[in-house]
């Protein structure tokens, strides 16, 4: 019998000093995890309880979709993270160390690798294929800012899962059978989801899915269509109009524009001195960022954008991987003369173009809106001059097309299914075809029906254990505390006695053998000298979320239920609870 | 259903080149663990469900004993670990590491200080203890040999647990509540296990106990006697002999002793010269150490112990610890040349004695053997002489005295429960009463029932589990593969359909579900092109403890039941088989 009065539990009255959102002040008040470090926690009795309930429901759902559970270690060495790119690629994100003879190794951020080749190990023909397995681990990311308690941590546990197959079909079938997992897995959670495109390009697979809980807190935002299109902003892609013949197209027009260095005052200038009724969206706003590459090398380039567009930090992240991206600097300017900062065009009198054959070298790279005949008004690479009538295709061309430019709400949608909006979510699950790379870099292959070596093709299938359990947290709750799904509760029965009333404890006592007999986790709290008030409100802050306080009514054999998410106190005979809790 | 068919396991017909040992030879084969660097492992599904046999074992006999379960990051911070000086202890012993602001963590080895500083956090008062607290969880060690698979790993999982009491009758009854857990657990999981004795010094604490499991392949050398005396080696303790009265013992002389250099020799030459009946252990053997202490510096040491014994290095890193201990090189002798190597004594007429009032400087300390009075034939400090009749306490005194003399049958047990035998064994756990040494450091303290603050006292438990799951593999096989114990075997019946009969894999389902459907975990081979022979070679060395074979009786209802650890085979109706195996 799990008695508070000797349970290892300490409530606390004061929320903590660094906690940024409801489900970290709430967890750590009601005594599920104590933080160690920044984006560390050391998981208390109750949360373990919780935490094990999420990880049975994952296990679960992967045992019915046919997946085999491992274990790898957190440790490993470098070797195989070298042979994909990803020692380096991960920069700063992940955790490094050398043993004691000077041998590199991570603390693994993800597994693709060693799952590879422990296939690769063991298997070798397609008959031993499809398979699917999966571990629920801890994991590590060197964060830089670890925030929002278990949301983003740097020690974090997760369920990812492998696929191998032989085949293209193979795979797809694969992801199917995850991704229904996933939606059971949700649905059992009790946690609404929407499932978006996500970029599958830095991964370097095909198919990639997110699964988003939409919430305006979300720290992912995604885009869908009442036709039911949806993505997160990063894997949307414009529609190019289509592209304008040059014929009738009036030439291009160097005209002064002092003191216009901005879209704003260029547009109210251009208005004014061409007599127009000119738009953002009519003028080409250039954009220089500086990429910073793998091997630490800087590159500059320029993005061509309509004005009524910013650059979406995100989505140049996404566009521009692996390398960093960053705006250019006062410094980058002074090296480059030719970059006439609030000036800057495609084009110019003085023949300092960007894109193919340019004289600056470096790279110009366009929003798809700026098609072959659309016309500009844009910087003319001259101080306090700009030009108008300039015609995308015939007096400009770009080193390429790039997707870096923010969505807005009303943008269609790539498949024609309408206009989007925009929503905000959180992370839950990340379904992924990485296809051939990871076998490819590392050698998994397969005889196929025919005797010849095939490279065998690989999915990944992720979700965040603990982040999951905080988003749920943070779902459920009020001012008074927690309130846990029944799924996944700590405890399936809360039981109070109060009063000074022996029998009240012995009745309590009483309920809590019975229901345990019938299978349930009960709480019991029994301390003998804590007012009703304070039980009460541990319990509120505890979230289990069905009560059940004994007390006065105990003599007549009477026990009151409190439901903890409606509020709802009901005064009934003991045998009439029992029969009602343990028939949910 | 479990169908071997798409199980995911391969396994290997040939060993794993690094197995030194059965346990790994096995466990790799039958595919239950794959290595990925040196000391760290992968758990294949096989593995992983002995593993949680084990686990939820131990569970069960912690929530028994009143302990509760929390789970505690691998990875922390260096603070809590300087403030008990084991960041420097540790030497090259443990994983160290930086994150992106230079600030230290480590992969800690063992979790005392975070347990001590989460109930510093959460409790102030006597009223809140006895408090035990555990986790099972993955732990790190940077051995400088990781060899044997899974029996020193430098990865590991350990059950830890830490109990909190304000008294020391307290602690004695946490502790003991522990210690009976563990008798329990190994009885469960059928180790056989001695309970011995152990050092507590360098953990700072007072009472220690290990569990060994008697082996003659044993890691650890342990002393018993008739009269129930146990301890390791490391902890046993010397019993010196009564002193002697000096008067009428003769006066020391000294004597030419050429080419004497080893104790054979010298006792050969004074039988020789001195017309006597002198053994080695009439001769007192100088041995010069070199201890490294944790700031770097070099330090030499003399041990004085009777001729007949050895400096046992396991006793003399513990009598020494935590400096590192190796015997003196060349470069020590030619840095000190009043040691006259071959020749050392703690007196000689030339004055270079050892000892109190040195003339070399150096700490000489003596085995207890040396008791006053005691006359012995030893080095005069002077090349290719000795002295005889030289008498501990009059001509010569030590530093102080040192338990590293090796222990051999015979020696007579401390508590005066008669000679000792050695005996070899592996340790399964250790118990240990830490005392107030982490509290002290860390500040834990509470409120006693008179309103003063009382530092808290400590104990600290553990079981390496995956350490536990070996040692089981490596007693329980065979010449063909594993037998494992019902308690931990992956699963409790391998069904193996043979023969080209569909009428047996049918049958073989049928009793595969009827098994599953009273609750017993089965393992089906199901496979449809597979021969007996490999299948019958593949589920001995898999060593599930019960077998049934569903072959050519399958047409009269009729399948064989084989008990894996006695080769028992019987053919029986397949009700007889149903009702034998549920009834276990």
């Amino acid at each position: 019998m799990t008695r508070l009065s000797t349970y290892f539990l300490r409530t606390l009255r004061e929320d903590p000093s660094d906690a940024e959102v409801t489900s970290h002040r709430l967890l750590v008040r009601a005594g599920y995890i104590r933080r160690q470090a920044p984006g560390i926690f050391a998981w208390l009795p109750l949360g373990l309880r919780v935490k094990a309930k999420v990880e049975q429901i994952i296990r679960d759902e992967m045992s019915a979709a046919g997946a085999f559970e491992v274990h790898f270690p957190a440790l490993l060495p470098r070797e195989p993270y070298e042979a994909t790119g990803r020692w380096e690629e991960y920069g700063d994100g992940i955790f490094r160390l050398k043993d004691r003879k000077d041998a590199d190794y991570l603390l693994a951020p993800t597994h693709e690798e060693v799952f590879t080749l422990l296939v690769k190990d063991l298997y070798s023909s397609y008959k031993d294929l499809p398979l699917t397995i999966y571990q629920i681990q801890d994991k590590y990311r060197d964060e830089a800012r670890p925030r929002a308690g278990l949301l983003r941590g740097r020690e974090f546990t997760m369920k990812d899962a492998y696929s191998f197959d032989h085949t293209d079909a193979g795979l797809d079938a694969s992801y199917q059978a995850q991704r229904d997992a996933y939606e059971r897995i949700f649905q059992r959670l009790g946690l609404e989801y929407a499932i978006v495109q996500a970029d599958a390009g830095a991964m370097g697979g095909s198919r990639s899915e997110e699964f988003l809980h939409p919430t305006p807190v979300g720290e992912d935002t995604f885009v869908r269509s009442e036709g039911g299109y949806a993505a997160n902003v990063e894997a949307f892609t414009t529609t190019a109009p289509a592209p304008v013949p040059f014929d009738g197209l009036g030439e291009p027009v160097v005209f002064d524009s002092p003191n216009t260095p901005t879209i704003d005052t260029l547009v109210a200038h251009s208005n004014a001195v061409l007599d127009g009724t000119y738009t953002a969206a009519d003028t080409l706003k250039n954009v220089v960022l500086a990429l910073t590459h793998l091997d630490g090398t800087r590159e500059l380039v320029i993005v061509g954008l309509p004005g009524d567009r910013e650059v979406d930090d995100k989505r140049a992240e996404v566009a521009f991987a692996p390398a960093a991206v960053e705006a250019a600097t006062a410094e980058d300017f002074e090296k480059n003369p030719l970059l006439v900062k609030g000036y800057i065009g495609p084009w110019s009198p003085t023949g300092a173009v960007l894109g193919e054959e340019s004289a600056t070298g470096i790279r110009y790279v366009l929003d798809p809106r700026v098609a072959d005949g659309s016309a500009w008004i844009t910087g003319a690479n001259i101080d306090q001059k700009h030009v108008h009538s300039l015609v995308a295709g015939r007096d400009f061309v770009a080193d390429g097309f790039v997707e870096v430019a923010n969505v807005r709400d009303g943008d269609p949608a790539p498949d024609g299914s309408g206009p989007v909006t925009l929503a905000r979510g959180m992370e839950i699950g990340h379904v992924f075809q990485l296809g051939r790379k990871y076998a490819e870099a590392l050698g998994l292959k397969v005889l196929d029906e025919n005797g010849k070596l095939v490279t065998v093709t690989m999915g990944s299938y992720g979700i965040g254990v603990t982040r999951i359990l905080a988003i749920i947290a943070e779902l459920n709750n009020d001012e008074r505390g927690l309130i846990w799904p029944a799924s996944v509760a700590p405890f399936d029965v809360h039981v109070v006695a109060t009063g000074k009333d022996d029998a009240a404890f012995a009745l309590a006592e009483e309920l809590t053998s019975t229901l345990e007999a019938s299978g349930l986790d009960v709480l019991y709290d029994d301390r003998p000298k804590v007012s009703p008030g304070v039980k009460f409100g541990d319990a509120e802050l505890i979230g289990v979320p069905q009560l059940v306080v004994v007390g006065r009514g105990a003599a007549a054999g009477e026990v009151e239920l409190w439901d903890r998410r409606s509020g709802d106190r009901q005064v009934v005979p003991l045998a009439d609870a029992v029969a009602r809790l343990t028939t949910r």
